[in-house]
């Protein structure tokens, strides 16, 4: 294959080369007829194939082909399940094989900064764990199928505010323990075929020109192998980005940038050797993609089937007083409000929009299951006016049943690609609605269909609240299994809810103004901020209810003590101790108990999901390794894990931890820190060559002061910058001296 | 004086000019003899004036001449009056005088970011509007002696943690808005003949080589016309410095840095004009200074009245419930409890330290107020150990007395220049102590020393506190008249009081790691913060108590619309409700009605403390102009007040708005950005030119598409850059043609 493609670049013209840096339309890449490269496909999105061959000519783009709209990506994530991520990502892959696609734009993994993002519902998390285990799940899934995918938006696209020119302010540390850990996670450990760059730029330079990330730190550093498509439009200056590493411009054809790079070939600006790589990689691409260019089939029935039991997976129980639910026998009659129990809210807007092969209609679905039970519908609301006659209608049903289920959510438009929503929370007419039902009916059961967060704080005296995302075509159905019980809801949340706006990590520096959004809550995304701060959430990460309970017991580690690369398994017991057969999902957290840099108070480094009949106990081992422990060290420009003790805590949930011990990490590796005259004297000191070389110049009442100080005066006297010790030494040290000793180390 | 300082320049060697770079001593300038030129002598500091002419032979350097110790920064921005603050400048400027000082290095106006930074207690305030208009008072009333000031710590000098190296990250509007507000007020208002750079460095730069604050911000923007001085030591590369502006290196002398300065002139380097500007600048104080080189006598007895009189408009009566303050007639017996009582807590450590003329003792000024009152006392605690013995003691006195009173706060050495607290904490042996007396006592009152806020969750079941701060050597007599009654408390919070340390914006932020922190926080530090996030703190900005009772009532404007740079005066009246005399603070915030950028609720923007007898009203006026309404817009450089409406608030304090109105603004400046090709097509269309070229050259159907795009279009239209209409215009548009519009704009 190397061959082939060597012997390819040869046989090229210049031109040729680069006209295969920009797309051959707006779905397909070029081909070269003379040379027998055949062009290849692309299409969106991450919950299902959105296929629509004209997409040029077409306004919206979105009559696409219709293909199974499966759960979205903020649903898949709460199930926290790898295995079924990868049923997804191959039944997706399948659906790809059946319409000629040979690269699926998907999926994303960018953190969920603010509830607020309108592109949150096709992300997994604000938790770059579990994105990234969701992520790479869903790339082996496509890839299965010998399609390939494109790992999205890379990098710090989150939120579409100004998206085609933002900045997004990162400090390194951040960049690297929360924005680009999913990526780094998929790239290394499931290949995607390419990865998309994002339209904003990062510290200033888009992400499309952006060489530190795109070369330095993901082909070099992570060793990806694969091309860089740029996201539709967000190429800037090509030849920049090419440098830069941006292999492929989209969409095409692009013969302006073509021609430039001709002509920065010639003029010597841009070395051809660069070009080559390119098309090296790309060509790579290109013939794994036409290893698998036959068409498949696939089976419309068991991928819908498969969309219904990942929805039921992805369902959250976020409150169900009195075992309101399931509903059982007793139960006579039950009033369904909502229009959205008749035009189901199951996915976003945008480019991850699909055309669904059926859909499944709550309101029909409850009905199915209802044998014997009177069921009654009121549409309660529509569009985003208060409609008092809906209402007293919704309310007059409501008090004359058993039970009311509404169906409330981010209606149509409310979450989209392309802008954020202004709050977070539902519109005004629907909580109106739920507000005037809960307070005649007290069974009132709200199924909350939403990408992301929305504001609850009207629910005291709504006893059920079931979380149904944006669950795909088959949510339908799969909410009222939940409902009658027919399935244990098993979801949690992967993304924190909070009480309000304003207790937001990004409150204050989100949207972002002149052109700049400063990340300035750093590392404290999510739970690691409402940990730190000690802000009540309304609803935890990690969280969600079951109809059985669980108990947790027997932590043990396979050792105390973990050494430089070791390994570490820690292992426990759970057992269903109710009555109803259901999943669990266990989460492992850890906690440095001490270190030298500000720390999230815990953060997730693993978890399983578990299936337990009444009374069933099941052994759950997870194994914890160093980068489970490290943070990013900028001064060393690496993870780090630091020397010593880290609390592992076993929870149902970030904030209902059921299991919690301690183990010791030893740390062999010498870290050197690069020293000038400008570094603190504790950095000189810190270092063994350093500390000699100081020492050996040093007058002798300062080496005595400096060798003798405790703790606390080392605290002020080590922030001393070495240069400053010609002052401080009255004339003992000079800067020649200060000069040597820095040429010396 | 021109032509006598240009004369000497021209009669100087290089080496004489270079000499005069740096100090003659660790107190002292040099002198040329040659030239008849003299040494002039500063010395620390806010508080009083803390002189040792031995210093640099001194191990402490603290064994400094009797001086009055005034209340510290922090205890006299709470009584916000700029008189009193005058006054206490002037007592000290006659104490310079009486001691031949031709300097202080005094006032500190940085902000207060975080509690704990351990110099806190030498800056006035968290809010720059306040810190601004006391340094700029106690600048004038020093001044007025013929006295030097030098106006410090510039800047972005907010913790104590290794204060030699870390690097203030802060963005430009933070910087303009919140850190350098004050200064900037300081040095325009009130000219101070020097300015003291920081030890930190500032976005990277150390502040003594940072040419943008030090030459383009402080001396050609606001007009600085004196000289700079680094703070002792801060002096890191002296030729960098020199460029920068920073015009004098202390403490000297320092050979070696002359020497360089020597040879960059000889060499080229360094234009001697950069180095003449200096000595001019420098020359230019000296003459200052011997203007009134005489030696004048002070009134040690009328200055330490005066330290007890700012020391009562300072203290802040935090609760007083029942109205058990002020003491009365009924009470019989009073248990004086605390160590502090008798070894009072009245200022902070480091190169403040002030060695007082005479200390007013708490306990025997209670004794002597207390007229046929019994007045026992207990120590209570000692060093940082709960012992046993001494709370008994005292628990027992206080059961057997009428009423407690505790002297409780943060001990010597706790607060201090060169380190900062660990925590917001009282030391755990006075928390014991306070929560015992108060269980058996219930007239327990709580008489708190500190310069910053301490943690109160601790005070439910205690009725009074009054914080005495840290109030110098009067403070002992200022508590006993304010418990008496012989004076209303009138002071008021100049610094908010959180619930908890992990409530306060910098607490993600600090101390920083790695040499940095970044104020990701930004604009919202203090009040900013807590009103902006909804968070209770426990104490708001500007409150305090009263023994009477104020109404405020009949707003008015002098006119309802303000246009560019007129004034607008607020009046209204407030009268005293009560029956004691005494001064109430009436504070003035502003809150935008609207803005295109993040803007806190509302901010600080005039105040004024007056005196009303019994039953009396008076009308308070306060007149604000454009500033006032402006935040700092970095697309134009330049503070922008937007046409709008905005909302006046009065206060009593930050939470207790009594009355409110709406005044209109209009600002006529036609502000236009600096507009190239990655400039978003928003900033295009808004600038007429701008606008009028890419019409001239859009193809009709785009025209017509940006013509009429609604604002939710346009907000996401608008985000694009320039240069992508090139791809986007599907060839209507060329590079050469967006080339030739930005040529053109």
């Amino acid at each position: 294959m190397n061959d082939k493609i060597e012997k390819l670049i040869k046989e090229m013209t210049l031109e040729e080369k680069a006209s295969l840096c920009s797309g051959g339309g707006f779905w397909n890449t070029k081909a070269i007829e003379r040379l027998g490269i055949p062009q290849i496909i692309m299409t969106d999105g991450p919950n299902g194939v959105r296929y629509s061959e004209n997409a040029f000519d077409s306004p919206n783009g979105f009559k696409s082909k219709p293909a199974t709209c499966f759960p979205t990506a903020s649903a898949l994530a709460s199930s926290w399940d790898v295995d079924l991520v990868y049923e997804v990502g191959r039944a997706i892959g399948e659906e790809c094989r059946s319409m000629g696609i040979h690269i699926l734009l998907a999926p994303g993994v960018n953190m969920k900064r603010t509830p607020l993002c309108g592109r949150n519902f096709e992300y997994y998390s604000e938790d770059p764990f579990l994105a990234g285990e969701m992520g790479a799940a869903f790339v082996d899934g496509v890839q299965s199928m010998g399609v390939g995918t494109s790992l999205k938006h890379f990098a710090c696209n989150n939120e579409e505010y100004q998206r085609m020119s933002i900045s997004s302010e990162v400090d390194e540390r951040t960049l690297r323990e929360i924005y680009l850990t999913a990526f780094e996670k998929v790239v290394k450990k499931s290949k995607p075929w390419t990865v998309m760059c994002s339209y904003n730029k990062i510290n200033g330079t888009y992400a499309s020109e952006n060489k530190k990330l795109l070369t330095d730190i993901l082909k070099n550093e992570w060793g990806f192998e694969g091309i860089v498509i740029s996201d539709w439009g967000a190429t800037n200056d090509r030849i920049k980005g090419l440098e830069a590493g941006l292999d492929l411009e989209m969409p095409g054809p692009s013969p302006m940038n073509d021609q430039k790079i001709v002509e920065a070939v010639k003029s010597g600006k841009l070395d051809e050797e660069k070009l080559n790589e390119t098309v090296r990689r790309y060509l790579n691409v290109l013939f794994k993609a036409l290893e698998n260019d036959t068409r498949l089939d696939y089976d419309k029935e068991k991928h819908h089937e498969l969309a219904r039991r990942a929805a039921e997976e992805s369902m959250v129980l976020l409150k169900n007083e009195g075992r309101l639910l399931p509903l059982n026998g007793r139960i006579k009659s039950i009033a369904v409000i909502g229009s959205a129990a008749k035009e189901p809210i199951y996915q976003g807007g945008g480019s991850a929009q699909v055309t669904p092969t059926k859909i499944d209609i709550p309101f029909d679905e409850i009905q199915k299951l209802s044998q014997g039970i009177d069921v009654i519908y009121a549409e309660g609301y529509k569009g985003f006016d208060i409609d008092e006659n809906l209402i007293v209608d919704a309310v007059e049903k409501a008090e004359k049943s058993d039970v009311a289920v509404i169906f409330a959510g981010l209606v149509r438009g409310m979450e989209s690609e392309g802008y954020d929503r202004r709050d977070m929370r539902l519109p005004q007419n629907q909580v109106e609605l739920i507000k005037r039902v809960a307070a005649v009916q007290k069974n009132t059961i709200l199924v909350l269909a939403a990408g992301s967060p929305v504001e609850l704080d009207f629910i005291d005296n709504i006893p059920a609240i079931l979380l149904s995302h944006l669950a795909g075509q088959a949510s339908g159905s799969a909410v009222a299994r939940v409902l009658f019980g027919k399935v244990s809801p098993c979801g949690k949340l992967a993304e924190t809810y909070p009480v309000r706006l304003e207790d937001n990590p990004s409150y204050l520096n989100y949207p972002g103004e002149d052109g700049k959004v400063i990340y300035g809550e750093r590392i404290y995304i999510g739970y690691r901020y409402y940990d730190k701060k000690h802000i009540k959430p309304r609803f935890p990460f990690g969280y969600g209810l079951s109809y059985t309970s669980f108990e947790y017991s027997n932590l043990r580690f396979s050792k105390d003590m973990m050494v430089d690369d070791d390994k570490l398994t820690v292992s426990f017991d759970i057992r269903n101790t109710g009555d109803i057969a259901a999943k669990e999902i266990a989460e492992l957290y850890i906690k440095p108990l001490s270190s030298k840099v500000s720390r999230p108070e815990k953060e997730l480094k693993g978890f399983k999901k578990v299936f337990l009949n009444p009374g069933e106990s099941k052994t759950v081992s997870i194994e914890i390794e160093k980068r489970d422990l490290s943070y990013f060290d900028t001064s060393y420009g690496e993870f780090v894990a630091e020397s010593g003790e880290y609390e592992i805590l076993i929870g149902s949930s970030s904030q209902d931890i059921r299991l919690k011990g301690i183990i010791k990490y030893q740390n062999n590796k010498v870290y050197r820190k690069h020293l000038t005259a400008d570094s603190p004297l504790k950095d000189w000191l810190e270092d063994e060559k350093g500390r000699a070389l100081l020492m050996s110049v040093l007058p002798p009442q300062m080496k005595e002061r400096l060798s003798n100080a405790n703790s606390e005066a080392m605290w002020f006297i080590g922030s001393i910058p070495l240069r400053k010790m010609v002052m401080m030494s009255r004339g003992a040290l000079t800067d020649d001296i200060i000069d040597r000793l820095v040429k010396q180390i």
